[in-house]
Parts: structure tokens; sequence; C-alpha cells
């Protein structure tokens, strides 16, 4: 058996690092390079390696020569320049984050209808506020609602199953068809204000294209019903900026949970707000560090899919998930 | 069409007063009574009533003469002295909870794996606490755990449908047998400590009666997994007092969500503990105040039970959930 050297490239790659050996040959060499590159022996390693695991390549790094996949740990691989690739190099990308991001979004909605906190704090003080019998305690049912989809990909369809468990009524808006007995309705993406009026909670889960950048501005904003809520787990900016701040601020709907943003902190700055506008001061929003998608499960499947790859690679099968390159 | 009478009695009946004419035939008439009955007219009324809705029936009130079907709108009627009906009077209670406490559940359970308030509190500070690719921001996901379910009636069949949507394992313990491909494994009663150690989760849905009274007691409690959570939405006493408090207090099992106790409210003491013991001293629980079925939903499922179980007695069908006397 051939064995290759496996380079796992910065923190980000890191993250994926524990336990992968057990996931891949043992004869197989794997080395662990800092983010610089600067530590002695580290250029070689990964002008040497057979496959990088790595979020980031360009002309800051030294040339991949030898690399043949180069797999992001990672569903984006805009920091990944593929120019820089040798002649027939493969660049791959992981997902399994959809069960992660479904569970982010499920408690998020869920926690808008059972007050677990409030009831908690006041029974500690003997008061029994939220007590069935009582009618000012009465709440609402998630499963009463209809929910909005955004975007029809893994995560929407991942959302789309724990919903139905709840009862929802469930509508899509999509690029293309979509052909699911359970979605009630669907639109298209010139629909989008009829969309927006179909639900009590709209999720996002578009990616950024020049389609979609700030497809979800103040006419799909202000067709939403005065008490829906609406979340972004795709990115920031497929939501206008200063439309969503101007609904939230002045109270158009009932509120927003948003995970990702407009701006995200950078090496030298690790601490720094995620608008340029004053999103803190809502207090008709919860907002959260881009953090829906990561949990110990994204990890271990995202392992799986490189290990798998890499096996794929060496016994001449086609690859999964490839962005550029040949898969085969 | 015969009309009848039918007396809304006490403060509980009339939270599910709101709307109920337009579920009967108009021309039936609808009297709302306080708990006392010491109004003018009101023992009258009370007297002479054809259905009475409510929760209580003792020798401190008005004999219901003329009453025909009782109907309690709660799933409990403990406090309904049936050797007080007249002869032929059929007692019938509610359900419709179900979904209710299925949310309660899910929400308590999944707010667990998912730190959005603190994710929140942080991000507004411009501290990314929780953001991906953060090695100690990784989360656990709750569909990668086992839920054990003590008792699998309605209660632990809605859990069921929704725990299965976010892919988890689900074992149950029941008095008997229960057939269903979605449960992984099945203890009877007299497994409990093997069922206990089974979960990651445990969900307590039996109701009180001597049999289950202090069933899970500290030989139970003792079997489960250390980093375990038990929740109650059952009745309190089915968990020994003593036994759940030393479990938690001395943290040999990661916490507990308990939402049905040992002590509650009376109309002299509005305000009170929910046990003799120290529960709110306690870190590693969540208190909340018998809530997980109050829901709009659960109100007008039930609304709709008793209308359907009025017309039924009209038309001379079969009534449904009859406790006490002839169905039909």
């Amino acid at each position: 058996m051939k064995t290759i050297k496996i380079a796992f490239h910065g923190e980000n790659a890191a993250n994926f690092r524990q336990g992968f050996e057990h996931l891949v040959d043992a004869r197989h060499q794997i080395v662990d390079l800092s983010d610089a590159l600067t530590a002695p022996g580290e250029s070689d390693h990964y002008a040497t390696a057979d496959v990088i695991v790595g979020i980031q390549l360009n002309r800051s790094l030294p040339e991949p020569a030898e690399v043949k996949l180069f797999h992001a740990p990672s569903a984006g691989t805009d920091a990944i320049d593929t120019s820089l690739l040798p002649s027939g190099a493969v660049l791959c990308n992981c997902f399994g984050h959809e069960d992660a991001i479904a569970e982010y979004v499920m408690t998020a909605l869920l926690q808008r209808h059972v007050p677990l906190a409030q009831a908690d704090a006041d029974l500690r003080q003997q008061r029994w506020t939220f007590w069935a019998g009582r009618p000012s305690a009465l709440r609402s049912e998630l499963g009463a609602q209809t929910l909005g989809l955004l975007g029809f990909g893994h995560i929407s369809q991942a959302i789309l199953a724990r919903a139905k468990a709840f009862g929802m009524r469930v509508t899509v808006a999509n690029r293309s068809p979509v052909h699911d007995a359970r979605v009630a309705r669907q639109y298209g993406l010139d629909q989008l204000p009829e969309f927006m009026a179909s639900a009590d909670a709209i999720v996002v889960s578009l990616p950024l294209t020049s389609q979609t950048k700030g497809i979800v501005g103040a006419e799909a904003l202000a067709a939403m019903r005065s008490d829906a809520v609406l979340l972004n787990v795709g990115r920031g900016p497929v939501i206008d900026e200063q439309a969503l701040f101007d609904v939230l601020a002045q109270r158009r709907i009932g509120g927003a949970i948003i995970d990702t943003w407009y701006q995200y902190p950078t090496p030298t700055q690790p601490e720094c707000p995620p608008s340029r506008l004053d999103f803190a001061s809502l207090p008709n929003l919860l907002m959260t560090p881009h953090m829906s998608g990561w949990t110990s499960g994204t990890v271990r499947r995202r392992q799986e899919t490189m290990a798998d790859n890499i096996r794929r690679w060496l016994d001449g099968q086609a690859l999964v998930n490839v962005l550029h390159g040949a898969s085969k």
C-alpha cells in the first residue's frame, strides 16, 4: 500500500485532528502545522504533503507542490485560491453541520414558547407564575405555527424533519422546484414577499452568491407578519444589513435570531461587533456568534468525510464534495 | 333538538369557557359559576345543570341533581367524589396536553446543548465565545444521545416522535410490553436500575398510583449515568422526594428538570415552596411550576373533547374518556 503525508494546516484544521489517525491507515504520516508555517521544517512538510487539510491557500504561503487532495474541513472555501493548486490537484469541502444547525434552530424557536428560565427563577422565589390553570400562564405552541424555509439544501431538510415532528406547517422558497410532500406550499425566489408573509418563522439558509446578496431586503422584510421571527443561519449579507436593523429597531416584526453576520473577528482584532450598526442595542434580537453548526458531531462527520475521501483517492475511486479538479 | 344547560364551575373551568359557545349548538344555555357558588342564583344553576364542567365535587357543594355528564377539563379527577353524582351520571376527563408537554421536554433537553443565552450576552459585549472553529466552543448534540421514557402513554409517544426526528436512540420502561419499532430497547418496571442506566436523559411521565409512588427511589437514581439528566412531567411523588434531593445535592447525576412537585399552593397559601426540602438551593436543577402541559393548544383540544362528548351524549353515542358511569 502507498503511504502518504497528510498535513493539518492551521488552527481551524487542528479542530479536526484529534483521533483522525484512527480513521486512516496507521502507516500514513500526519503532521500538524501552524498557520504561519514559520516553525522549523513546517514549510518543507507543507511543500511535500500529499493531502492538505486547511481553509487557506494564498500567495503568502509556500507552494503546495506535491498536494493531490486539498481538503477544506468546512463548507466555505472562499480563502482557498485554487489557481495556486498544482495541476491535477483536487479541492473538496465538508458538510455534516446540518443536524447541529437544526438543533440550534429548533432550540431558538422552542424557547420563544416555553419560558423555562423565568419559570425557574420565579419558582425559586416560591412564585408559581406559569402554573397550569392560571389564565395568564397559558403559552403558545410551536407546533401550531408555520415555518418558512428560504433555501432548501441540507440544512433546511434537517430542519424540516424536526419541524414536522412537532406538527408544524412548512413552506419553502427556493431557486428550483422542491419535490417533498411535507412542504405545504412553495415559492420561487421571485415571489419572496408572498413567501415571507406565509409563515410565523422564516429561516434563511441560503449561501452567499451574487444572486443571494441582499435578497432579503426592505421589501421582503416588510411583507413579514408583524409577530413573525426571522432567523439567519446562512450567510449574513443574504439579509440586507440596514433593512434588518431598521425592521427590528422599528419593531415591525416579532423578533430575530441571527447567527451569521456582516463583520467577523480577525487575528489582529479578536473582539469586534458583528456589524457596523448597533445590533447590540436591540432587545428583540437573539444574537449568536456563527455557532449554529459547531458541534462535536459536526467535527466527527467531517473527519469521516475527509478520511473517506483520502481512502477513495488512494483506491482510485471518485471523491465526494469536489469543488475543483477532476473527481477521480 | 333538545337544549340543555351547561355549567362551567369555578376558576379552573373558566379557562376553557372562552369560545366554547361556538363549539356547541347555539341554543344551549351556558352559565359561568364561581367556585363557592355563593352569588345569587348560582346554586340553582348548579343543581339544574345537565352538564357540569369542573374539577371539584364534594359535600360542601350543592347536590348536582340533574347532571348527566360531569366533565373534568383536566386529566386528573381526584377532587371529584363520584359517590355524589346522581345515578346514571357519567364522569369524563380530558387529555390533549401531550403535544404541549413534548414541547416543554424537548426545549428543556435542547437548551442543555445550545447555550443561546450565554452566547447572546457575550456577543453583545463583542465576545465571540462560541464561534465555530474555536475548540472550546464545541458543543454536544442532543441527537447523539439516548432518551429513556419511563411510562409509555400519550405523553411519551409524543416525545418519542420528536426525539426520533432528532436522531435520538430511545429506550422505554413500562408496565406492559411496548410494540413500537422506534424503541431500541424496553424494560419492565421490575428492571428499573437497568433502564435508568440505559439513557442520557430519563423522562418520567407515569401517573401516580399506589404502584408508582416512590418507584424512582434511591436504588433507581443510583443506577443513572453520572452525567445523565432526570425529568419529571408525570406526578411529583413518583420520584422519592428525599432520594431526588440527595442525588442532586451530592451531584451524582448531571442534573434534573422537575415540573411536578410534592407541595402545591392552596387558596389560603398562594405562594409556597414545592417541597419540604430546599430544592431552590440546588444549582443543578431546573424547577418549573407544573406548567408543561399548559398551552392554548391544550385548552383548545380539551374544549373540542368536551364539546364532542356533549354532542355524543345528545346523539346517544358512546362518549370518550369515560372514568365513571355508563359510556352510552
